[in-house]
């Protein structure tokens, strides 16, 4: 297995030489439609990854079946499952995926296998939750907790809270809405104040999440919590619990109800299937419904084992992202899910795709002179077409689209007006979207004229279950993984984070000159 | 005055010739921290606009501040608050500012002066309101209204919404919370459900806001609510007003408790200070608290009019901007407020900059050769930090940064951890980011390697309060108006939504034939 940089391989300068697809010409006309019944391939949850709006034809495909073979992405997956150190910066293994599946080999790190402790952490989560749910475990009044507030940032934060978001209403009319999440993340003492303000403190259990143990925000937060309880009359080691690292401060702290462990092989913004996703997840929605997440990320992962690009969803939307970034021109990707329940699923996808290959050099440390990570954005359809779409159709850039739509809403309740429902609403406009990107208008006011062309993907399910959206989940992850394959980096190590926080601890200790202390005193720090 | 592209200027020809300013070296040693003391501006609400850490120098300001003089900014923010018809697209005045100041002549259309007829919307608003609060206006069984759920989307959701989040919590500790307030926005069925299932419908007043009194997604989401309040046993023209324009089909109807009105002449995205923003906000907040976010706008406004760029900080953040984008390539701004009650300021601004000017054709309908607005997006920090800085950092594609921050925060509480409080961390981490990305840091391991030049600007307040929350929504109005001015784009139009819409209405109604058949099909619409 050789690591190369891109524009070394055979196929990369196949690639430059291609000639393009016109997305507006190719979904044109019956073979539009064509495009739109082949141009799918099978996801995890019973979903389809269908990408016929994209500017790539049998010929583009053929030569990205090249570069997966030739950039052996398949058995970079496969060495990394099977526990090779891919994140060479940090020197340590990568192992998300086996916290909800043995794909490969065995494991063993840090004297166990790693797929059982990920097993018995689950488990561990599971009768937690379980005893919470049964009144078994209770606060300093013998009564049941109702709700849970995660503690924690970045990945401790944003996949498990776009995650509770996407199902809190499904969950409540399945019955299976245990308790309520809230989530505090920012060092902003507002965000505590605010969260705290509307919280019911003497059943709420506290969920406190740092890997390493050391995140100031969420230290800082656990102790604005802590205060709060205290103040209440309650004791903070009765109301709430530690997701860390076995070697964390925090690990077996007899000041927490309980602690739950992660390790160093699953960096944050992979961790919502680690109990960092799992603790929380298995108090609100019970420890099944979060096991189903975690098969249909699973199913998923399989997936992502496929050689052949129509075969494999993530590698294919990976391929087809990185021949838009390098050699379309394409800077940004929009993600557009037509379904309010993934309202902060596009800001997952943001740490997610940006903190992991948003980078200048390689995984050996040199610099590369191609494109790497683009910017992700996105908000929920319909309510994006009232915002941003304008410059989706008609600004100077051309952005590439991410869809996601389900047949069916997570609610029972749908209204028929003029002849359709809400959701038939809602899909007609997907439908309806993709193809006005797709081929455009035209017109002789240049006012009203669309140029087309401008494609997109969409991801398809039945319904946003718990099996769609560990799928869904999972195809982002694998799709970044695939792409920092191509682009030779290392996706799992965030060097560029750190600068900010030694300047930040440099101004809380006044050891600061030049224009860092003429910012600290506009800002009223000094 | 003369509407000429961009590119036909001749400060357009400086612009291409200047040299550079190296953000790095400018901002390093004693000359970044007398930038820092001297590159700034006051805006509105007693804040001010910091722009030393942007790429320029008093020769870049100069070429600037012609830019300024020959594209006859001011003369045409002058004639569009003079009621000249800017929208030429629509053939419509643009007249939002003056819903909150007389900024020149009277203006008059539809046989009233506008200003005058703003006001009295402002003030019927603050009397409904003032009724609701006194119990005069209530409920079937006599009881007070409790929560305000806006029905809208577009222009009619995320400005107030931003709006009312930046505040909720201010209110709170200020005592002027007098009703909380909702969102219904998707006709997405599980948004209307999910919303109404955390109502208590008995006590909820819905305010229905659509400038046509068409608007598919808000006319079907007020049915789905009035079904759901009939099932309730409620009668629904007990609990909702109209806000729209004194043409629409919603004007004046008895199946509302009241109406308000907007006009023609305020764009959906320019509409918060309009009673689009002003009853909801009226009613949850005061309509005291809501004419000082009145008095922040109208403050800046005024400032928008000086001639000079160094006391114009919406016309110099517009014009570095435009610098930024046209001049060293940069296409997406990321908007940064370490302030967790700006959540959704961001989703506001996406809307209001990338609707307004993500246009391919100027103001006549010719198509235009240089870069238009660019992609915007942004999070809370200090959560972005945790997210996708590292792109912002590291990444290949230099992002310009736009913070926001404030020296105090909202809310009482504030704890000290490690000898500071929260507030003090937050700030700390705005300055240490603005420097990082300044200057970065040499390091041997070009992992650990930050090549810096990354330039910002930051807004710095005392407080996010209802003042400096108006100017800040005010200052990036104007922002993106000056910065349509120079691209000689109309700014108030909106062509680009219309396709998708006429697509939407074939699928729902059968009508269609080749891909678009087969997209509707695959999403189960057929």
């Amino acid at each position: 297995m050789e690591w190369k940089n891109f524009d070394l391989l055979d196929s990369y300068k196949k690639l430059e030489n291609i000639t393009s697809v016109e997305v507006k010409k190719a979904m044109t006309g019956e073979n539009g439609a064509k495009r739109v019944k082949e141009y799918q391939v099978p996801m995890g949850g019973g979903q389809l990854y269908n990408y016929a709006a994209e500017p790539v034809d049998e010929t583009v495909l053929a030569v990205l079946q090249e570069l997966a073979d030739e950039a052996e992405l398949t058995e970079k997956y496969e060495a990394l499952y099977n526990g090779a150190v891919i994140n060479t910066g940090e020197n340590r293994m990568v192992l998300h995926q086996l916290t909800r599946g043995q794909l490969g080999k065995d494991v063993t790190a840090d004297g166990e296998n790693k797929r059982e402790f990920y097993v018995s952490q689950q488990e561990k989560a599971a009768e937690f939750a379980k005893k919470v749910h049964a009144g078994e475990i209770v606060n300093e009044a013998g009564e049941k907790f109702t709700t849970a507030v995660q503690i924690g940032i970045g990945g401790s934060d944003l996949g498990p809270r776009a995650l509770y978001l996407s199902l809190e209403n499904w969950a409540k009319v399945n019955n299976t809405l245990k308790m309520e999440a809230k989530f505090i993340s920012n060092v902003d003492p507002d965000d505590g104040s605010g969260v705290l303000a509307s919280v019911d403190l003497a059943h709420a259990m506290f969920v406190l999440v740092s890997k390493s143990g050391t995140t100031l925000e969420t230290l800082t937060n656990e102790s604005f919590v802590k205060e709060a309880l205290v103040k209440a009359g309650l004791n903070p080691a009765k109301h709430m619990v530690a997701v860390t690292s076995a070697t964390s401060p925090l690990a077996g702290n007899p000041d927490y109800l309980d602690s739950f462990y992660m390790d160093d092989y699953i960096g944050g913004r992979y961790s919502s299937t680690s109990p960092v996703g799992g603790v929380i997840l298995s108090l609100t929605f019970g420890p099944d419904v979060y096991a189903r997440i975690l098969n249909g990320a699973a199913e998923e992962d399989v997936l992502a084992k496929n050689k052949d690009i129509k075969q494999n969803p993530a590698m294919l939307d990976a391929l087809i992202g990185v021949y838009g970034r390098n050699f379309l021109g394409y800077g940004t990707t929009a993600v557009l899910p037509y379904s309010q329940a993934l309202i902060r699923f596009p800001a997952h996808l943001q740490q997610l795709d940006m903190e992991s290959n948003g980078k200048s050099v390689n995984r050996f440390g040199e610099s590369v002179s191609y494109k790497t990570g683009p910017v992700i954005f996105g908000e929920p359809g319909t309510n994006g077409q009232h915002s941003f779409y304008q410059l989706l159709h008609q600004g100077t850039d051309i952005i590439p689209l991410q869809f996601v739509g389900f047949k069916h809403n997570q609610m029972e309740n749908d209204i028929v007006i003029q002849d359709s429902t809400s959701q038939q609403k809602l899909n007609a406009n997907v439908a309806a979207q993709i193809m006005a990107f797709a081929c455009g208008k035209e017109d002789e006011n240049r006012n009203k004229y669309f140029a087309g062309g401008r494609p997109s993907s969409i991801i398809v399910g039945e319904q946003l279950t718990p099996e769609a959206l560990g799928a869904i989940l999972a195809h982002f992850e694998n799709k970044v993984m695939f792409q920092g394959f191509v682009w030779n980096l290392n996706s799992f190590d965030q060097e560029g984070v750190q600068l900010g926080k030694v300047l930040a601890k440099k101004v809380l200790a006044k050891e600061t000159d030049g224009a860092l202390t003429a910012y600290s005193e506009l800002l009223g720090i000094f």
